[in-house]
């Protein structure tokens, strides 16, 4: 089995993947060995690429491949607002909805103390620096509605007003388009509680 | 988003992993970026490492990192008998059951016409004229027993018995241990039409 060093040493290699176990590991260094070298090829280098390349950005921790992102040096966003999500993607989708022109910080996680995930590894001394450079006035917490997502709103919430500093919440409610009869009955009950006046 | 060239180069590069769309090669970079650079970059040299390295035996089209493997290399086993298996898993399978000395084929794959896979890319002529050595006997089919893989072995059969070679098919009928009650009836079928005098 000497022979086939560098084949197990693929398969090995490929279940450091998330949810690639021993069987499909193997699955993949075949399929690529067998029809598609390129691919192996292109991934090799953009795995090596990207590992070399991609840090975190100095001022909203996303990553990036220059000391600040692209986001954080937009001379024309708006300083005072700053915006804190769980990844990347949670920030695009914001960015798609035209509806925020602040800056943002990213936590790469979330709260999460039966997974070993403390306030250090969400970054939270970086956010509370970021948030109190004297241009931020209010930080719009946007983690998910996931019971790990409020509780790190909480957490972010309190440790920020104790700074003196206005914190919001993405509203609750019934989604755009929503029937009711389809939604469920916790959804309901927050949109009944935090209802408004038309 | 030019700043994310390396990240989204790392996305799409994921995506040539069989069984990866957009969403989980996505959550695959920002884990490996995030959590674990170290498997990152071991992936990286083991994929450059594999297509390098990696070809096929001359011998029995396995895997394998010089020009003929170990297996096809090691004089002890019985040179009459060739055994042909789908792949190269299919081959440890029949190693392990310690039942065969002989030496082996591996198609890296299996007839499938509906998905245009033929003759060729399962490299019928190269076993055609592995087989036709002069010192193979008999050959042993050990494709699976999926409508494929009996395809497969048929097909291999028919062109290797016109070139006078013997061919022989690993038994089929109710596995070791298995119950009456919950053997499938084509099986049971099999079995009685090829049971054999105690
Ligand atoms: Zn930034
Ligand atoms: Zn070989």
């Amino acid at each position: 089995m000497k022979k086939l060093g560098s084949l197990e040493a693929l398969s090995e290699a490929l279940r450091r993947l998330p949810g690639v176990g021993p069987k499909s590991a193997q699955r993949m260094a075949y399929h690529l060995l067998q029809h598609d070298r390129e691919g192996a090829a292109i991934l090799g280098i953009a795995l090596t690429h990207a590992v070399e390349r991609i840090q975190h950005c100095a001022s909203c921790n996303t990553f990036s491949e220059s000391e600040v992102c692209e986001t954080c040096l937009d001379a024309v966003r708006d300083t005072s607002l700053l915006c804190v999500v769980e990844t990347p993607s949670d920030q695009m989708m914001i960015e798609q909805t035209m509806t925020y022109k602040g800056l943002y910080f990213v936590l790469m996680g979330r709260l999460s103390p039966l997974d070993g995930i403390g306030p250090k590894d969400i970054h939270l001394e970086k956010l509370v620096s970021r948030a109190t450079d004297g241009k931020v006035q209010e930080v719009v917490l946007a983690t998910n509605f996931t019971n790990e997502g409020e509780a790190t709103a909480h957490y972010i919430s309190e440790t920020l007003k104790a700074r003196g500093l206005r914190v919001s919440r993405l509203a609750r409610g019934v989604p755009v388009g929503g029937e009711l009869e389809y939604v469920d009955a916790g959804t309901i009950a927050r949109a009944m509680l935090d209802r408004r006046t038309t």
